[in-house]
């Protein structure tokens, strides 16, 4: 796959002048181009600025609002429900997830259920803010229906993520950011491009069939729940895509199951709209609200060392711990530039010019 | 397989009168019987009266105090840690997930994590103790290390359950209770008795290998992650475990990981023990604390109505909602009775006659 190394820099610069020329505030653009950004170091590449000119599409057609007014709708000491203001999720979450971790100082935990927001990127990139404050953090957001249910033929949830990150001492911190899907939709992608087929148990077909076609979602296909077929489990990804959707709409008055607004600019409004927007969910738990935070942390070394040092099954090298390949990622990206394929940086340049701005 | 039907009532008082027996106050005798036979009502049977021997066992080796001083280690306006004395967890948990629905009674959400406490039942006992009170429940715990994390041969992790209850208006309350393997330990005990194999991606040999071997974990074999495998997404299974681990356990100062003590009683202890019993997490969350009540149980009827409604795959009768099984189970065992084993009635019997009680 043809593709040409940025610096962090000239992506960050890029992103940053283009949320502006839409009507960002200066503080809104770079926490939106920070959060777009940290899925492209991680190697989430489907969540990272190969999105922005589908934001723009959305910003186009009046979804999302440029200069939202954030405000908080109702709160309790541990709890907060926010209204994004039809604004960025890349900006609103971030704004949500810092009321989560005031709360958790205060009380000890924090939870910000969000309604009328839009796509947030990646969930770590917020989980991972309660990392520097001693906190376990954590991060939910719904998104576009594409799954189907065990035994539906309907696609109900989206690939519905949960991210939680736990700090620890001299390891790196534990990050768990994973849809409750299979695979998710950037991983169908990739084998598009490649022309290659998906495994079975990642998606089916419009007639509810088992597929290997990875365009299949064009198709009138659904993406299958963690688990993939009821004798596998997948009840219990479709149980926890549902919590997601509870969680993250059902609290906070935002759309739901499969009402809840595709990210494609182009794809028209769900008839319905039972609520506002898309909906996320932040948590902040502080450590020494519980125990000790260096025991914690020591704790967790120790759990982490544990799962490093595993016998490995044949012809593997090692066992990960939950956010050892984003890291590894982010490592190596920060020091030898981001790959972009062609395809996204010719979509890149078009915006450029547009906008006046180039890469 | 030959079974014989008992009234809930007639296992109740034999429960009760056997708790008692072991020395449970009458109040915590009604508290662990309670819990205990929740399992046996929704249909969990590995986890129900089929396991009393198994906590008097423990008892008998001093693993389990049959009059525990459980009481709080540390605590913030929404968080605690209990010590729960080895104590039944069957009693233990309740008491700590009364803790939590206070705490979410006064700032809007409330979370507890348990050291040095024994298997608690069903997760969904727990976390449904939140229902009446117009609360989201949550509960976890750690357990003895059966699974084996992606690309381990080890055994790191137990069946490490989850389980969300969220109540709805006119419909039944959402209850997603789930181990995160493939499947639980359970489900492998129906298939021995039967002498039947697994399905690929629930278990694997001791080398590592997939098997399909449904004794294959007293050959030195593991249960799998949900997913099964690295291609169908077994390192976010493995993830989930890991949280459940962390929440339960490093957050209250449990054993966590391998070191979690196993059940049998017979088997030996971990050599090496980092913290206090097993772990639990409990947590309660106030609807009230987020929007009114009565918008979001409006809200959930028409989730649930949803996806009741959806079209389903050729062969399959109807789209469950998360609970529904369970309820069914209990709606018609308290009606007709619940079935056991004849294995399970001589067990009973042989427990029957040393502490002079009749089933």
């Amino acid at each position: 796959m043809p593709e040409q190394l940025f610096s962090y820099k000239q992506l960050f610069d890029f992103a940053d002048t283009i949320f502006q020329k839409i009507g960002c505030s200066p503080e809104h653009a770079e926490t939106a181009t920070k959060t777009l950004l940290s899925a492209d170091l991680r190697g989430i590449d489907s969540h990272g600025i190969a999105r922005l000119s589908g934001y723009v599409r959305l910003w186009e057609v009046k979804r999302v609002n440029a200069n939202p007014d954030i405000k908080v709708l109702h709160e309790t000491p541990s709890t907060a429900v926010v209204d994004g203001d039809s604004g960025l999720g890349l900006v609103v979450a971030p704004y949500a997830m810092k009321i989560a971790i005031e709360k958790a100082k205060n009380v000890g935990t924090g939870w910000v259920s969000v309604q009328n927001s839009n796509h947030f990127g990646i969930a770590g990139y917020h989980a991972m803010m309660a990392l520097e404050h001693d906190m376990i953090g954590m991060a939910m957001t719904n998104a576009s229906p594409l799954v189907a249910p065990t035994f539906s033929i309907d696609k109900m949830l989206g690939t519905n993520p949960i991210c939680v990150a736990a700090p620890a001492g001299n390891e790196p911190a534990f990050v768990a950011d994973l849809a409750t899907t299979t695979a998710a939709n950037g991983k169908l992608e990739i084998l598009q491009r490649k022309n290659a087929d998906t495994p079975v148990g990642w998606v089916q077909d419009a007639e509810g069939n088992s597929s290997t076609d990875a365009n299949i979602l064009k198709k009138g296909g659904a993406l299958l729940p963690l688990g993939g077929d009821r004798e596998h489990g997948s009840h219990k990804g479709y149980a926890l895509g549902a919590i997601v959707d509870i969680f993250s709409a059902l609290l906070s008055g935002a759309n739901y199951a499969p009402w809840v607004p595709p990210f494609p600019a182009y794809v028209p409004m769900p008839a319905q709209q039972p609520g506002k927007g898309i909906g996320h969910f932040l948590g902040a738990m502080r450590i020494d609200a519980f125990r000790p935070a260096e025991d914690f942390k020591k704790d967790m070394d120790h759990w982490i060392q544990g799962f490093r040092s595993c016998k490995t099954i044949p012809g593997e090298e090692k066992v990960l711990v939950p956010g050892d390949p984003e890291r590894e990622f982010e490592a190596e990206r920060m020091k030898n530039g981001i790959p972009l394929l062609d395809a996204v940086v010719a979509d890149l340049a078009q915006l450029g010019n547009r906008f006046d701005a180039s890469l």
